[in-house]
């Protein structure tokens, strides 16, 4: 697996690898305990304060912990590690410690006590900032605090689900349609 | 561009093609007058009923269309299209009609007004079902009423955003991981 090494990225510009809908994988810690959860379903939503809105289904074992500690990191894995993700959704914090069980690397945060996956490419760490639509929509809108980038290469092969076992890995970035937009647009 | 040959596909199995996370056009008709923008933030909510989070600016023509109609329809478009994708966000409605300047082809819908873009992949028919979000975060929650996706090939080359023009273009999607899934998560 891939240890990348990483630089301080600007929080404002994380769209630039959530937009595309990648699965991520949400870290947290509570009481002592960590977890991680495979997630799709998530969205940006401003750019300052940068929010993300995720979708964490209440049978989640992170859905208490996360809800809880107001806190977690959203990780973007890569393809190397696909299985490793599978293996990840498969299972449950309930019954498995699953850094240990992955041989997956937990880093120390600098705004949350969530922990970060150093074999992920990107560590976005995340407060809780609205709890209000959980109850009704699972939903929870988190602004990201601090953002860490890996330095290569410039765009990550991320895994992209459809359901049924399904995934569609990212293909190459393509800057040909940049001239077509508006310096405004950009 | 293609005029994707299409059939009835069950709502509840949107995330197929909106999970992975493309770029969409977003068609609307008010008062005799439809539109067309591109979104990128959007989320799937629900499986049953099928939900869909959607960010739309409120600087944008649409905004006010789709709040006051109600209804919208979400198209996917693929490569092929995506000059015309990027011309699209870079033009309002208040200037142009989009279908007529871009060539596209308005197929009525069957339970929405909203027009359905014939060269895109896929058209999910949506009904605004939630308006409470829009004021605080822009955020439009529709249920998906009718889908309608091309009958080949199977999955689309969809384009997805990173910002700052640069796009990510769908690579394969692969079915070797499926094997790893536990049954009753696929």
């Amino acid at each position: 697996m891939q240890k990348y090494k990483k630089k301080d990225f600007d929080v404002s510009n994380v769209r630039r690898f959530l937009e595309p809908g990648p699965i991520v994988l949400v870290s947290s810690a509570w009481k002592g305990a960590t977890n991680i959860m495979t997630m799709g379903w998530h969205m940006i939503m401003e750019f300052q304060p940068s929010l993300i809105g995720c979708y964490i289904w209440t049978a989640n074992h992170s859905f208490e912990m996360i809800k809880k500690s107001k806190e977690c990191v959203i990780n973007v894995p890569t393809e190397d590690i696909a299985t490793t993700v599978v293996h990840i959704g498969n299972c449950s914090g309930r019954e498995v410690d699953k850094f240990k069980a992955f041989k997956l690397t937990a880093i120390q945060g600098e705004k949350v006590k969530a922990p970060l996956i150093q074999e992920c490419y990107a560590n976005f760490e995340c407060k809780l900032v609205d709890s209000s639509l959980i109850n009704k929509y699972s939903l929870f809108i988190f602004e990201v605090t601090k953002a860490h980038v890996a330095t290569s290469p410039k765009f990550p092969t991320t895994i992209h689900y459809r359901g049924d076992g399904l995934f569609m890995i990212a293909g190459p970035t393509v800057a040909k349609y940049r001239k077509l937009f508006k310096p405004e647009m950009l």
